[in-house]
């Protein structure tokens, strides 16, 4: 029998990536990686406004062709590989990414009058041009739909889709005028690789859809008409463009077309599966099912559990997201998360830059800080520099240190940042439990979680639990292959369900970081007074006892010390 | 009338300072400074122990006539001066600085057998090796002397001098039992310099017995016997040492000695005045007078006022003495501080260093921090990093830093700490104004004070009141030239009295710094803040509701901004 491979597709934020998956063993016989030929590092940007960040939908179709040659190529030294083995495809993208198509699904920014338009482009995740339209989304729902914010976290964002929307339409009504439809780029790319153009026909994925546009089922999917023309009357006017159903990623978007064979050298006609975010590809990539917390640990984190639907799930306070079938189809997808982690270190690093360049980068002070005891700087940070997204959901919330002195140094600054951040996870953590999700294992993946074994011993160590590292440096790309495969099936090669799929391409690597219970101690203590502290700041209208708090810290620090 | 000179000198913790001023003008016509020869920069210290430091009374003679010389050679080039214009001596000195002397009064690291022994040496006001011993007073004076301790603050420091001597009984026997007495270097320099040896004959000044030895005539001088037999009882051996009364600084200690005159070229039979610490007579030379406040701006500082001794005083809770006739005569000294200033801003060039030593440096994060508006920046610091003196008078604090961002830079947090000791500032004004000791004038000195215009500008933003800064450089040498001017006396070309000398020899700078009021109403509501947090992390027991504090500080931080 010979092997069978599924592409994944994995488009982030400056680059697109593609990697040849082995369905049978999860092996990553290939990868490709292609830069956005567009904008600054594939971003379009404005000088007058730092909030603005678009993309061109054509750095999608080029780098497509681009990657999947490239792996092709690579997998060509693989002995025995032919392309005819690669029997699906899966798509994972940045989002909330959506992007205005004309009425024949051609992307708006394709045509010559509005290709140097950045309203016309992809309205990028990280653009923040809509805080205001994200506050009287919020504002609206709370009048007059709170069950819609309670699936959100209750507070709708500016990174998310009505909020560009409708933007779109307050600076740029030529161009939303213009637009029969607006569609994420995670569904709009599987679409194209079929050779699907007629949005209506454009499969929407319910990961997007649920997340980030207030779909569900409960109500009938997207938002009401009426909810939305209180917003702006074209906004209802653009509701009848969308559909009433929403897909999982065990189903297919459609099959591979004709053309993107060719110029691809990939078989024709094999299944593409809907897309997703890349998070929430990645929580599959990790091998999460029920009683399994992934934890993607980069610039922020991405906290996510699934819970089967066939069980009772209360809303539970301060989740980001819960969505059926938005990471697992037939289960409740669970999305947290921290609004700030690897950018506070980055921070520190880059704006306060401690002794300068040198001795102040991540390598130096990571060195440094590693040598300190838990509690011995006698320092306590608050890791809100971005707000706070789990459990708070309060981006009106600021960092903190406490209990500096006049000897405090950088390096135990820096520990004290990272160690917040694992309060921080400690708290999202703790919120599953309280809501009777137990969290049997913890699967770690992303940039920190393979460059930095001080942070992971401190989680460890903070949250007083084993933590696994996802095997894969790339799970949203092999998430992303999974869904291939399984689209593909289990007669062609794949797999029946992401049950068989995770058991089969999934797994963590032999290192796990333990718990060292000395450590585990301390940090208890360290965590009660960081608690006091999350709720004193952080919840309205609490009182708080804090006038020990300094001196609790001297204590820990003296016994952490010796003396 | 030929003009008439008096000699101030002034020990500090490096170095010895001789400044000859005209008892008319106070005009300073001449001045010499002298480095102590031992030790380190004049400080013995012990790699083994970093709270140790001490000094060789050797350094104080050889330094009195090194600076005496050198001043009125340098005097010599004035027109028409004469030695013989000389008409008395001052003296101040840090504190506590207490030093063993044998029987005979001669210090016991004059003999051959000690003269290496750091205990025999001066401990210098800085020596925090006693922290033990310093509790153990506090906790014995709490059961049974409450009244010792309203009166410095609530705490026996381990920086004074009881403290110090308990300490070197415990940890250096032989020296504490080959010592007659213990003398505060204040008091023995001026002894010194008239030729008295006999301890009985040397005055003990009211300054260093009253803010640091625990004296009061409320209770017939120093503590009771049985008290200190209580610590230990050989310091109630030590006790008998002591004499029953202590005096101000127009009193006399002695007449110049010929040796010292033929030594120094100085006129023998002038007379020197009792020694006092040298904020105290700092607070002289920048004219201290009923309604006055005097802030020595350095590393630290002292804010001192006096109230008439006719006036009914009641404790003021949180203030660090309240010792009659410690600065003025027949005047009550009031005495505040805030345990760290420029320390602070010292630790973050030093040890935090941002940018590297060049943008890290005092002069760049100045001029980058003068640019920012009020309340721009977002942060909010509590200036505790050396604990609070006054008024929560409590070691076991530490400092914090609120409303950090992923953009907060180094210039904001060096302006959010310089602010933040702007608000200690005003607490302790507050609290002289709380116990009805209005405060009319303040007058500035130390080195920030002509420094750094940008920190005075904040200091009168956040106090809301014009800052003077005293006309001279050395206030605690021109303080003590006065007290040199007053024990002379109005005959001898001197001063009746402070009031003439503050009169005729104090003044200050042309250029004020005025509250601007647009830049007052924003520190007005940063205030408010600080106090919440102030009161929530400082006062025991206390309850807090601080939920909005991050929230107010963007909102502040918006409205700077303009957004």
């Amino acid at each position: 029998m010979s092997d069978n491979y599924c592409i994944g597709l994995d488009y982030g934020t400056n680059s697109v990536r593609a990697v040849i998956v082995n369905t049978a063993t999860g092996e990553e016989i290939a990868e490709s990686v292609w830069d956005y030929a567009h904008g600054e590092a594939g971003i379009i940007i404005d000088a007058r406004d730092p909030n603005l960040a678009r993309q061109h939908p054509q750095d999608y179709l080029d780098g497509a062709r681009a990657v999947i040659k490239g792996a092709l190529s690579h997998a060509g030294a693989v002995a025995g590989f032919d392309p005819r083995q690669v029997i699906g495809i899966g798509v994972d993208t940045t989002g909330s990414t959506p992007m205005p198509l004309a009425r024949d699904g051609t992307p708006l920014a394709f045509s010559a009058e509005l290709s140097d338009n950045p309203a016309a482009m992809a309205w990028l995740w990280k653009d923040h041009t809509s805080a205001a339209e994200a506050e009287e989304i919020t504002a609206s729902a709370e009048k007059s739909r709170p069950h819609f914010l309670a699936k959100c976290g209750g507070i709708y964002s500016s990174e998310w889709y009505w909020s560009k929307l409708l933007k779109c339409k307050r600076s740029a009504q030529a161009v939303f005028d213009a637009a029969h439809t607006w569609v994420e780029i995670a569904d709009w790319i599987p679409a194209r690789l079929c050779g699907i153009s007629n949005p209506a026909q454009i499969k929407r994925g319910i990961c997007a859809a649920g997340h980030k546009a207030m779909f569900h089922t409960d109500w009938g999917g997207y938002p009401d008409a009426d909810f939305l023309a209180g917003l702006d009357p074209d906004l209802a006017r653009l509701r009848a463009s969308l559909p009433d159903v929403a897909y999982t990623v065990d189903q297919s978007a459609g099959l591979l077309s004709a053309e993107w064979a060719q110029q691809t050298g990939l078989p024709a006609g094999i299944p593409v599966a809907v897309g997703a975010f890349d998070a929430h590809l990645g929580g599959v990539g990790s091998g999460i099912r029920p009683g399994v917390l992934v934890k993607i640990l980069g610039t922020s984190t991405c906290d996510m559990m699934v819970v089967p639907e066939s069980q009772q799930l209360a809303d539970i306070p301060g989740l980001c997201g819960i969505v059926p079938g938005s990471i697992l189809p037939r289960h409740f997808g669970l999305e947290a998360g921290q609004s700030a982690v690897g950018d506070i270190f980055n921070w520190f690093v880059n704006y306060v830059q401690p002794g300068g360049t040198e001795k102040g980068s991540h390598q130096a002070l990571t060195a440094a800080a590693e040598k300190l005891a838990p509690g011995q700087s006698g320092l306590l940070g608050l890791d809100w520099h971005n707000g706070n997204r789990t459990v708070l959901v309060d981006v009106r919330l600021t960092g903190a240190i406490l209990g500096l002195t006049l000897h405090s140094r950088p390096e135990e600054i820096y520990r004290a940042l990272v160690e917040s951040t694992a309060f921080g996870a400690r708290v999202i953590m703790e919120r599953f439990e309280e809501y009777d999700q137990k969290v049997n294992e913890i699967v770690n993946c992303g940039g920190i979680s393979v460059k930095n074994p001080m942070v992971m011993q401190i989680y460890a160590d903070v949250m007083n639990r084993p933590l696994k590292i996802a095997r894969s440096k790339q799970t949203p790309a092999v998430g992303a292959a999974m869904a291939g495969a399984v689209v593909a099936g289990v007669e062609a090669g794949g797999h029946d369900s992401f049950d068989s799929a995770i058991d089969a391409m999934t797994g963590t690597l032999d290192k796990q970081f333990t718990p060292i219970n000395e450590n585990a101690r301390v940090y208890n203590r360290l965590y009660g007074l960081y608690r006091s502290m999350h709720d004193a700041f952080g919840v309205k209208g609490s009182q708080a006892s804090l006038s020990g708090v300094m001196k609790e810290l001297i204590d820990i620090r003296d016994k952490a010390r010796g003396q």
